[in-house]
């Protein structure tokens, strides 16, 4: 059923076979989609659950009709580790959803200027919401406290991963060519990263703590990419290998 | 030089090796970049020449000290063909002038709601100027006139060129899986073409249509990606997988 409208529930709002509606659920099925008694949707709970949903003349409750199994999920997890730019994260996190990110994970890196306010953080929450009920996906991203690169790194390194450091500058091999050298541990991991430097780049100790932790620098092609479409290039290669890889098709 | 503003400057500008600056180029060198007398720039012509300049006392000239070899451009043409969205265009022409596309075609398909104003031809086109000059590119892309979808397939076909179709639904092959085994003909193959439907994706007569002028349908995985961002996944793995393979690189 893919053409059915989405809609993110809680756990909390369903009670057996029934779901209490908020008021904005209410408003966005009946004024924005303008769902009628009877008319269908899905109902998904932002962590892999979805349902057959439909309307009922109460109009604060839905029905659940039966689960749906959908299968749009990335068969292994990704986090994207991104120094925050000054501007342009909000597309970041909508884009970055699309492509099939599991986790972001915002980087107070050396040359970050912005610490992001809480009210940023819970508007990318709500981004990549939608932007998951808009690709279909099952899951929501997490969107992540931001972390100095420093914690990241204790966080987030090669003991659980496959770690790639993405440099605009240098010489390092070319991202797809690593992931392709990389098939066979890819077959097996059970956790990608990708780390993104802000639009000063990243610092030379920088780049010698990633190393050390474990990241394969690795390069996005000969032009230079502004930070906010480098994740986005990063991302699809990364989706793509590991999405045609896992799925039997020959790589 | 890669830390070197650039500046995209008309042939008609040069005259032996001093260059006239219009006001806005001066305005843009002085007062936005704030170079002074004596301090460098990279001019380029946006047709694959560039020269190392540097700003004269006189502030309405600049002098060419040499020209510079750089090479920052895919090793094949590609063009994106792209049924219009309803918002998000300049994004994509900033974005994919960034990935290295040779030209835009924007098509007018029969989902496509718009039709373009000759304004916004121009925002386009000045929109690739400024993104080649940032990722450092030689060449702006070009900007075509808007086609129908059976003109663009007379200009665009398999005669000429390897061509890819994306399909948001359906199950067509992977595009990294066709990439990677049309690896042998992509050594050779001197254009490639990518086509991107627009948000209701393309009609049936219009699939029916790509096939028959040589187009190979292709997915770009199992998420639903929007119209502005389904672009640039395929432009990364086409310019990833040319790039990587033209230089060399192991795929």
């Amino acid at each position: 059923m893919p053409q059915l409208q989405r809609l993110t529930i809680l756990d909390g709002q369903r009670s057996g076979s029934q779901i209490q509606l908020t008021e904005s659920q209410r408003h966005y099925l009946g004024r924005v989609l303008r769902l009628r008694e009877g008319e269908q949707f899905i109902a998904m709970n932002g962590q892999g659950q979805a349902w057959l949903a439909t309307l009922q003349s109460n109009p604060a409750t839905a029905e659940l009709l039966h689960a749906v199994d959908l299968q749009t999920e990335l068969p292994i997890a990704l986090t994207l580790l991104m120094a925050l730019p000054k501007t342009g994260m909000d597309d970041v996190v909508r884009q970055a959803t699309e492509i099939g990110v599991t986790a972001i994970q915002p980087i107070l890196s050396q040359r970050t200027l912005l610490q992001p306010s809480p009210q940023k953080l819970d508007r990318w929450r709500r981004i990549a919401q939608e932007a998951a009920e808009q690709s279909e996906r099952q899951f929501i991203p997490e969107i992540l406290e931001p972390q100095s690169w420093q914690d990241a790194l204790q966080t987030w390194n090669s003991h659980e991963s496959r770690c790639y450091f993405c440099e605009a500058r240098g010489t390092p091999p070319p991202l797809l060519t690593c992931l392709l050298s990389d098939r066979t541990a890819l077959e097996t991991a059970s956790s990608l990263i990708v780390a993104i430097g802000p639009e000063g780049g990243w610092t030379e100790e920088e780049l010698q703590q990633a190393v050390a932790a474990g990241y394969q620098p690795v390069s996005l092609g000969a032009r230079i990419l502004r930070s906010v479409t480098a994740p986005l290039v990063a991302l699809a290669l990364v989706a793509a290998t590991i999405e045609s890889q896992r799925n039997g098709k020959d790589l």
